[in-house]
């Protein structure tokens, strides 16, 4: 049966999204797999990141480390946002010290018309990453998450080349020309379900939409470029896992204190939240309902271990609040990703003080 | 008489802020003296940035270009954040296409102990600048705004050695260690105070200080690591102003949804509101009292005129709403400075739309 590990019992990250009560308080950390680990920075040595994320036993191996490691809940399939770019045919890079590259940036009618549908077998190396970790997940407490980028951080590298700091041509296409930028949201709104479908079809338990850097965007904005599209991403999912059965959809962004409300209301089980906003305020906001995830400041981790201690008793302290003012439950996480620098050992210590606590 | 323009009105900007009723509506825009004008482009080809910034002749003229071009309500003085700490004797340069490098970045007891005061002497090329400006300026419209950095984000740059994207060693510190944290953010305050005095003194009609990165931090966080340092510097403005006069406050960041009512409370008489907060939201937030400024996203003019165009209308049908909620008044401007690359004829077109609406 889905999500029960051999010992009968619901997989703690599964049961805290679906508001019941887990064994143990559910937590993992976003990029946990990768450069902050030792072993990882061996196997990447000599690889490139898209060689990496098209190696089945690659993808497994580093999904895995920092599970062996932390004892996380959580099992985030490694990949990168614009993996199911390149599966597409987009013809992009992923530069160390830079991020990804597109070689030709996406700013006409001819550019997003050139844009193809991904063929889910462009993308069999992840499905078969997707089998082999369940294999080797299922005995334990730990679930299998899914990954994929929103459509509008996915369109904001395409248009700009790469990672930006402004946003200034995303945004210019969005405003001024609304109808070429909701035909290229809407294609790559059919790229990410085929991709997160491929994924749930070979056994991920659930899923997370990283839209990373939706945070850059008023509510008004978001509701009116970018909400109808992860609605439709969403939406498409609904029943997707096996037999039909509802797969946990996690949604987080960055910077999006003022987005809650709406990036709950696309359709997420789950809400990420990064560390500006507490939990219990982050649920007033969006109002009872979904499970939350959140939201320790990913730089506590280098302020030594008792400052580390009190910040993670208040951020399960503020969880505690905004499960009685109605969230469903609590993943602990932190607020954005793990840093690269960050002492591995640490972030052991943090699983088990949330595990205890 | 202070403010007042030899037709006998009080300067549009002032009046804003003051809460009287203005000519017409204020406008101006954060880094409308830089590289978006060729004539500044031209002025800066063969001078370093900090050369530029202690030059009396170079900075009147920068600061004037925007000035003469676009009919702007505020010149604001052409400085540099770290300014003052290169006055006050820190090893640092300003590199092109990176900013601000300190030679030594600040982590340690005896760094902060060796962060000296700021002698005003230091600082005559700008209070002499300020001055030059002043003769310019009295004729016509267009307020003098002075400008430092505030507390938090001179200390990013001294922790960080430079730009950052996570001030992982700025939190560090302020988590781990918070006496050394707040015997730094007190040196960092008496040299910004002093900064602002001899501006001051030397006649500028307002200043804002730009905390910059302070939306980089939860709303408890500013509160107790920022908050008692930046109401320092504004209360020991108080009365600074010749004869004892008032100098209108302006304090502004980027990202501040959830810090907007903190950034009011230090003592600002103008909060400027980021393009990610509607203003009236923002108003509705603080309450009513301070002055409001902002908040066309820079982005949006790379969008062409029409949308520009309605942008424009809704920042100032916003701020109507926020004036009938209580603010006190309103002085357009950007949600964040002006991009490099934006055509200088649009920022020209954007104070028309506003003088004229």
């Amino acid at each position: 049966m889905v999500g029960v590990s051999e010992m009968g019992a619901v997989k703690p990250l599964l049961a805290a999204a679906a508001g019941r009560r887990p064994e143990r308080r559910p937590v993992w950390f976003m990029r946990q797999a990768g450069r902050s680990l030792p072993e990882y920075r061996a196997l990447r040595a000599d690889r490139g990141m898209l060689e990496a994320c098209f190696d089945p036993a690659m993808v497994t191996e580093i999904t895995l480390q920092p599970v062996r490691r932390h004892d996380t809940d959580g099992a985030i399939l490694f990949s990168d946002i614009v993996v199911p770019l390149k599966a597409a045919g987009i013809d992009l890079d992923i530069v160390a010290g830079t991020g990804p590259v597109i070689a030709h940036p996406v700013r006409t009618a001819a550019d997003v018309a050139a844009i193809a549908r991904l063929e889910p077998d462009a993308v069999g190396a992840v499905a078969a990453a997707v089998s082999m970790l369940r294999a080797e997940l299922d005995p334990t407490p730990t679930a299998l998450i899914g990954f994929a980028g929103a459509p509008f951080t996915l369109a904001s590298y395409l248009i700009e080349g790469g990672p930006s700091r402004h946003y200034a041509h995303t945004k210019a296409m969005m405003y001024g020309n609304p109808e070429l930028w909701h035909d290229l949201m809407g294609r790559l709104v059919d790229i990410t379900v085929t991709f997160l479908r491929v994924q749930i079809q070979a056994g991920v338990q659930a899923v997370q939409l990283f839209d990373s850097w939706a945070g850059m965007l008023s509510r008004r904005d978001y509701e009116q470029y970018v909400a109808p599209h992860s609605t439709r991403v969403f939406a498409e999912l609904d029943g997707a896992g096996a037999g039909g059965a509802a797969i946990p959809r996690i949604h987080f962004g960055v910077g999006t204190g003022e987005l809650l409300v709406p990036m709950a209301r696309v359709g997420a089980d789950v809400v990420g939240v990064d560390w500006r906003v507490p939990l219990q305020e982050a649920i007033g906001r969006i109002g009872p309902g979904p499970a939350l995830q959140g939201n320790l400041d990913p730089t506590v981790l280098f302020a030594g271990d008792e400052v580390i201690a009190a910040h993670v008793a208040r951020v399960i302290d503020d969880a505690d609040h905004a499960i009685a003012a109605g969230a469903r439950g609590h993943i602990f996480n932190l607020g954005h990703g793990v840093l690269p620098d960050t002492d591995p050992d640490t972030i052991t210590r943090v699983v088990d003080l949330v595990h205890s606590a």
